[in-house]
C-alpha cells in the first residue's frame, strides 16, 4: 500500500474527472496509507501550489457531494505534486527519478511506485521505454513498480500484440494494470456474489432454465467532444471490445476454482474462448451496425454523428452494434446471447436480462395464455441492483395471473453510495491485487473476436446514418432478436 | 349464480362480520346475480326492516372503509329477508319452504339455494334432516341446493365421521361445501400461482434445494370470548387439523394434473396421506404444546389462559403447538415441515418460510463464513406478498457479502386491497366451484393426523401454564427445532 502514484497525462481529464476524486475518497474512507504520495506529471510548466488548486477544483466538482471538510481536503493534496517533463526526452526522467527519490525520503514510500499511464497511448511506447533506461522499473524484491493502462489496449490484435511486447518487455505481466474501468463496478464484482452465493440462482444458471440473455449498454450522449478518438474505435472497439465482453463473462463463466485472481481470469478467457466464431456469414446475419442520424434527445433536436464537431461529413464509424452471440460449451449451448450498446438511444442505462424459460404448456400455461417468462434483471448503472420478476395470482375473486416484480436497489438508500470503480480500482493496485484488471490474453481473445467483426465491415460500405437519434438503432437490431422469437426488454 | 342465500344463524356473529360485508363487496364489484337475494332464519321476533337496520350496521362497521354509497347500500339490502324459525320444528320448516319459494317468484332464482349453517355444529344435524323432510334438498337437475358448513367440522375423526354420515345422507358430497377460510385467502391461492407459473421456482421445490420449511401462524390476542368452544377445541383442533395443514398441503403437494378441482384436492389429500405417522414416541419427540400464563402483550399486562373467562381455572387445553412433520415421498424425504401456531404470541402474522440448502463450502461459502441460506417468504396475513432473501456484495471497496431482501407486497399498494376470504369462498359455492373447499377425505386424514397426537396428550398430564403471554411458547419449542441445527424465522 505504501507507494507513490505518478500519473503521466496528470493534468488531463481523465486524472481531474476520476483520479484525484478517487484518491481523496480512499482518504475520507481512511483506505490510503500514510506513506503515500501523488505525483502528477506533465508537460506545462505549473507549481505544486497551482495544481493543487486544480486539484481542490476538480475534487470539489467531480466528488461525491457533501464528503468531507475543507480541512481533510487540504490534507490530501498536501501531498499532491506536479513534475514537469518532455516524455520524449531521457534526461527529464533522470530528474523524475531523483525528484520521485526525494519523495520516497519524505513519505517512506520504498521505491514503491504506481505508475499511472492517463494520456493518449501512442506515448505508451515512449514513457514504458524511458523507465526502464532510466533505471526506475526494478521490481526486484526490495520495492514493486506497476503501470496501470487505460484502455484502448490497441486498435486490432496485431497493435495490441506490439504494444503488449513493449510493455511486457519492462514490466511483467504481474505488474501490468490493465484498467477496465467497468470492472471497478459494484454491480459488476456483484454478478459473481449473486451467481455464487446463492443457491437460489447457482442451480438455474443454465441453459436448461435459461432461455436466453440480454446484455445492453446504451447512452444517450453522442460522441461530444470524443471525436478524433471515436472516428478511429466506434462502437465495436469502444464498447464492445472490452466493457460489453467483460459483462458477458462474467455472466457466463464457470465457477472459478478459487477466488483468486488467476482462477477468475482463467474462467473468463474460457467464455471468450468458447465464443461461436464470427464467420463472414454469421458477421452478416448475427451484427448489426448503425450510426445515428438527427433527431430528439428529451424532446431537443441534436445533429446526427457525422454533424458532430471533428468528425467527418462521410464517417463510417459505427455509434451502435448489436449482435447475437453464442457460447459453444455444455452450460450454454443453445442460450443466444444477446447485445445490444450505441449512442444517442432514448434511456441511458446498462443492464443484464436473464430470461428463464418458459414452462411447458401445462396448468396455468395452459389455461391462460400469454404468461410472461421470469426474468432476473441486474441493473449496472446509474441504478444499481437487481430486480426479479415472475408471476402470481392478480389480487382478485378471479383466477388471474399476473407478472409482478421485486427489486433490491444497491445504491437507492441514503448512505448507500456506491464507491467509484476507480476507488476501488486504485486501492486494488495499490495492494497488488489484480482480480479486477484485464489480464493480456482476455484482451488477445477479445480481439480475435472483434477482429473477425471488423474486417467484414471493412469490405463493404453501410448504409449510414441509419437511424435517427433518440431511437433504439437501425430496424435490422429489433429484427435480430424478433426472428428468433424474441424481444429486446426495452421493447416488450 | 341466481339464488337464494339462506343462512341459519343469520343474526349470530359470523353473519354479521363476514357474511353481510362479503355478499355488499361483490354487490359493490358488481358479481352478484340480479337474481339473488338473501334470507336470514334465526329464532329471534325480528322484521325485514329490524334485520335489514343490523346488516347495514354490520356492513358499515366491517367492510372496507371507503366502499360504496348509502345509495349502494340501501340496495343490497332491499334484498335482504327475516325469517323466524325455531330449527327443531319440523313445521317451520314447511312455511320457510313456501316463503322461499315466494321469494323465488320475485327475483326469479329458480328454486336454487345456499343453505349456509352459521351455527353452533351441534345444530347441523337437526338442520339437514329437517331440510331433507320438508323437500328443500333436490337437485333434480332442475334446480340446485348447495350447503355451506363452518368448522369445526366434528371434534375427532369418530364425530367428523358421524356427522358426515348426516349431511351425506342428505347432501351429496360435490354439493357439500366444507369452509375452511384459509383457503379464501388471496395468498393462500397464491401459492399454488408461485409454485406452477414460474420456471424459477418450479425446479427448487424439492428436496435437492430446499432444506426445510417452517409454517407459522401466531396471534397475540387470546382466546377472547370463544372461551367454551376453544376449551374443547385447543390450538391443535382450531388450527393444526385445518388452516396449518391447508398451508401445508398447497406447499408440499405434487403439480395436479389440472387445475380443475378434483385434481387439485387429489394431490392435496396425497400430501396428507404421506405424513410420516404420528406414532407415540414422535408425539413425544417432535410434537410440543403449550399453554399460555400471565404475561405482557404490547407492553400491557394479561392474564393466563386458566385465568380467562369462561375457562376452567385447571384448563389443560392447549393455546400453543409447535411440530415437526416429515412427508415421505421421492420430493420431501430428509426436508422437516416445521408447524407453529399459538395465541398470546409476541406478534400476529401467518407465514411460510421455504429456506433453501446452503451451498457447499466453497468460493464465497469457503472464504466468507457465516453466509446466510437463500430464503424465500410467503407472507399470508396481515401483509400479503413475497420476500426473497438471497446474497450479494456489500457496497464498498472490500469483499465483503450480506444477505438483502426483495419483496413483492401483494396489498401494499393503495387501490389494492385483496379480497376478504368469505367473498371469494360465497361466489365460489354459488358458481358450484368447491376448489378452495374442503373435501371430505381432506377432513378425514386430518383427524386420523390430529387424533394420534391427541391420543398421546390424553395420557399425560401437561405441565401448564408453560409460557408467558407476550413470549414465542414454552423452551422445548425453541429446541425442537434448534436439536436439527436450525431456528425459528423470527427467533433467527
Amino acid at each position: 500500500m505504501d507507494c507513490l502514484l505518478v500519473i503521466f497525462g496528470g493534468t488531463g481529464d481523465l486524472a481531474h474527472r476520476k483520479l484525484y476524486p478517487a484518491v481523496y475518497n480512499l482518504f475520507l474512507s481512511e483506505q490510503l496509507s500514510q506513506h503515500f504520495a501523488v505525483v502528477s506529471v506533465g508537460r506545462r510548466d505549473k507549481t505544486d501550489e497551482e495544481f493543487r488548486q486544480d486539484a481542490v477544483e476538480a475534487i470539489k466538482k467531480f466528488s461525491r457531494p457533501n464528503s468531507g471538510t475543507d480541512e481533510d481536503l487540504n490534507a490530501v493534496v498536501s501531498r499532491f505534486y506536479y513534475y514537469k517533463l518532455d516524455i520524449s526526452d531521457s534526461y527529464g526522467y533522470v530528474g523524475l527519478k531523483e525528484y520521485l527519490s526525494r519523495l520516497d525520503d519524505r513519505y517512506g514510500t520504498q521505491g514503491n511506485r504506481l505508475y499511472y499511464l492517463a494520456v493518449a497511448p501512442e506515448h505508451f511506447k515512449t514513457i514504458v521505454q524511458h523507465l526502464k533506461s532510466a533505471g526506475m522499473v526494478l521490481n526486484d524484491g526490495l520495492s514493486w513498480q506497476r503501470l496501470i493502462i487505460e484502455k484502448p489496449f490497441g486498435s486490432d490484435l496485431s497493435s495490441a500484440i506490439a504494444l503488449n511486447n513493449v510493455i511486457t518487455s519492462v514490466f511483467s505481466e504481474r505488474h501490468v494494470y490493465r484498467i477496465d474501468h467497468y470492472l471497478g463496478k459494484e454491480m459488476l464484482q456483484n454478478i459473481m456474489a449473486i451467481r455464487f452465493a446463492n443457491a437460489l440462482f447457482e442451480p438455474l444458471w443454465n441453459n436448461k432454465y435459461i432461455d436466453h440473455v440480454q446484455i445492453i449498454s446504451s447512452e444517450t450522449v453522442g460522441v461530444e467532444n470524443r471525436g478524433p478518438y471515436y472516428e478511429k474505435a466506434g462502437a465495436l472497439r469502444d464498447m464492445i471490445q472490452n466493457h460489453m465482453l467483460q459483462l458477458l463473462m462474467l455472466t457466463a463463466m464457470e465457477p472459478p476454482a478459487q477466488l483468486d485472481t488467476e482462477s477468475i481470469r482463467d474462467e473468463k478467457v474460457k467464455v471468450l474462448k468458447s465464443l461461436s466464431e464470427m464467420t463472414p456469414a454469421k458477421v452478416r446475419r448475427d451484427v448489426v451496425r448503425g450510426q445515428y442520424g438527427g433527431g430528439y434527445i428529451d424532446g431537443k433536436p441534436v445533429v446526427g454523428y457525422r454533424e458532430e464537431s471533428r468528425v467527418s461529413p462521410f464517417s463510417n464509424t459505427e455509434t451502435f452494434v448489436a449482435m447475437k452471440v453464442e457460447i459453444e460449451n455444455f452450460r450454454w449451448g443453445g442460450v443466444p446471447f444477446y447485445l445490444l450498446t450505441g449512442k444517442r438511444l432514448p434511456e441511458k442505462f446498462t443492464e443484464i436480462v436473464i430470461q428463464f424459460i418458459s414452462l411447458p404448456e401445462v396448468l396455468y400455461f395452459k389455461e391462460l395464455k400469454g404468461l410472461k417468462p421470469n426474468t432476473l434483471l441486474i441493473r449496472i448503472q446509474p441504478r444499481e441492483g437487481v430486480e426479479l420478476y415472475f408471476n402470481a395470482k392478480k389480487p382478485g375473486v378471479k383466477n388471474e395471473i399476473i407478472q409482478v416484480g421485486m427489486d433490491f436497489c444497491q445504491n437507492c438508500a441514503v448512505d448507500a453510495v456506491s464507491p467509484d470503480a476507480y476507488e476501488r480500482l486504485l486501492l486494488d493496485a495499490m495492494k497488488g491485487d489484480s482480480a479486477l484488471f484485464t489480464r493480456w490474453d482476455e484482451v488477445e481473445y477479445a480481439w480475435r473476436f472483434v477482429d473477425n467483426i471488423a474486417k467484414v465491415w471493412a469490405e463493404e460500405e453501410p448504409d449510414f446514418p441509419n437511424y435517427p437519434a433518440g431511437t433504439w438503432g437501425p430496424p435490422a437490431a429489433k429484427e435480430l432478436i424478433e426472428r428468433d422469437g424474441r424481444k429486446w426488454r426495452m421493447m416488450g
